[in-house]
């Protein structure tokens, strides 16, 4: 029986998933849960994912949910996956499971927020909220100087080091991606100051590609498509100021 | 060369690193890092962990931090710790996984979101913060709702359904555990819905004994001084009270 994942590519744990299955070529079927559609909260979904959430794995009858658990599952559990993806050398292992348990309440939870309360949460007919906001950026902030600082030391192109990408980097470069869904001048802002970051995010691009610009393609459609409505909000603000103005 | 243990035994993942070691008689040696007197701030500890975090782990040259990947290299690289603590078997490892994954937004956010902006922020001199401790409270409730109807779900005492304790149950319960630092009522309230939890609590306590009550003992101890802080606090608004109703 064929694997099943499923995902929605708006999602960033999703990508890494998927992007995964595709460098390694695990034969995979994917399963589309529209998140915007709330199709992971239906009642089909909690049996596969009681905690409602997406991706989850289906091998045959385990079940599997939470991105970096599924990435080293599959790592194992699939023939053929290349070492460097997660290293039978227990040390290099733990320094990989350090990277993913710091990601969580780090750049994951720095990036989520930030893109939910600027982008993703209005375009959802949410009001933006800019003190969340703030409070996520500090922590953005934070974890993409840690990342550039601690995590990218080394002689290596890739994280701890390494001259070959590992399941961190899969993870941490999608949450990364999702911030292309921004305005561009807010993203390009955020990331300047971190040079080593956007060089190990290009050398991330270019080590898997052509599945990475097929996993986040997606980003990009989304990204010119909330551009489109900041700029007829724009508009429609300057048309109600000019009105207010001749009343 | 033994390894060392870098901890406060206040912070809850230290709790669990240090229990894990005393259960599967690991000779360690561990060296305290006073987080009140900020020492992991300090020079020295950076050259150890550049995040400025405990727990942390020397094993010869190796150097670790972050207490999930912590506990999982220390059942692999060390002999005789028994299977149930992180087993061989793939689907099992990988299901641990899952939970220790979903802990750090969840379970770990809400309780130390809440007892920091509750208790220990005030204990440390910060003004209690009600609007933080509010929101954080929501995610302590719904994560303690998943503990009770998803991972303790099966037929086991523990998580996912198991007969043994795994290194999820001692992550999960050492955070559970800082709860004892807030007022005993307001404790008692946010546990009182989950009676598979408090089970679950009572059945970890009693099957890592002597050393569960030896490595928590710390927050009883900190429980009395709070208690005694709140009770001065609030005499000292009564007298304050007085003098103005006389004035």
């Amino acid at each position: 029986m064929t694997l099943k994942v499923f995902a929605d590519r708006m999602s960033q744990p999703c990508r890494a998933v998927i992007l995964f299955c595709k460098l390694n070529r695990i034969d995979f079927e994917e399963v589309n849960i529209d998140l915007f559609k709330r199709q992971h909260l239906s009642p089909e979904f909690a049996e596969i994912n009681p905690l409602k959430q997406v991706p989850a794995i289906v091998d045959g009858r385990f079940r599997l949910f939470e991105s970096h658990a599924i990435l080293i599952y599959l790592a194992c559990a699939f023939p053929g996956v290349a070492d460097h993806w997660y290293p039978a050398d227990l040390s290099k292992q733990a320094k990989i499971h350090s990277v993913l348990d710091w990601h969580h309440l780090n750049l994951r939870y720095g990036a989520m927020t930030y893109v939910i309360n600027t982008t993703l949460g209005p375009a959802l007919g949410r009001p933006a909220n800019p003190e969340a906001a703030a409070k996520a950026k500090k922590k953005l902030d934070s974890s993409l100087s840690t990342i550039e600082s601690v995590w990218l030391k080394g002689s290596g192109k890739f994280l701890l080091g390494s001259y070959q990408p590992s399941i961190a980097d899969l993870s941490l470069v999608c949450e990364i991606m999702q911030l292309e869904v921004l305005d561009e001048k807010d993203r390009a802002t955020i990331l300047s100051p971190y040079k080593k970051v956007q060089q190990w995010i290009e050398d991330t691009k270019t080590s898997t590609q052509p599945h990475f610009d097929d996993v986040n393609g997606i980003l990009f459609r989304a990204k010119a498509k909330f551009q489109k409505q900041r700029e007829n909000e724009k508009t429609k603000g300057i048309s109600n100021a000019t009105l207010h103005s001749k009343m």
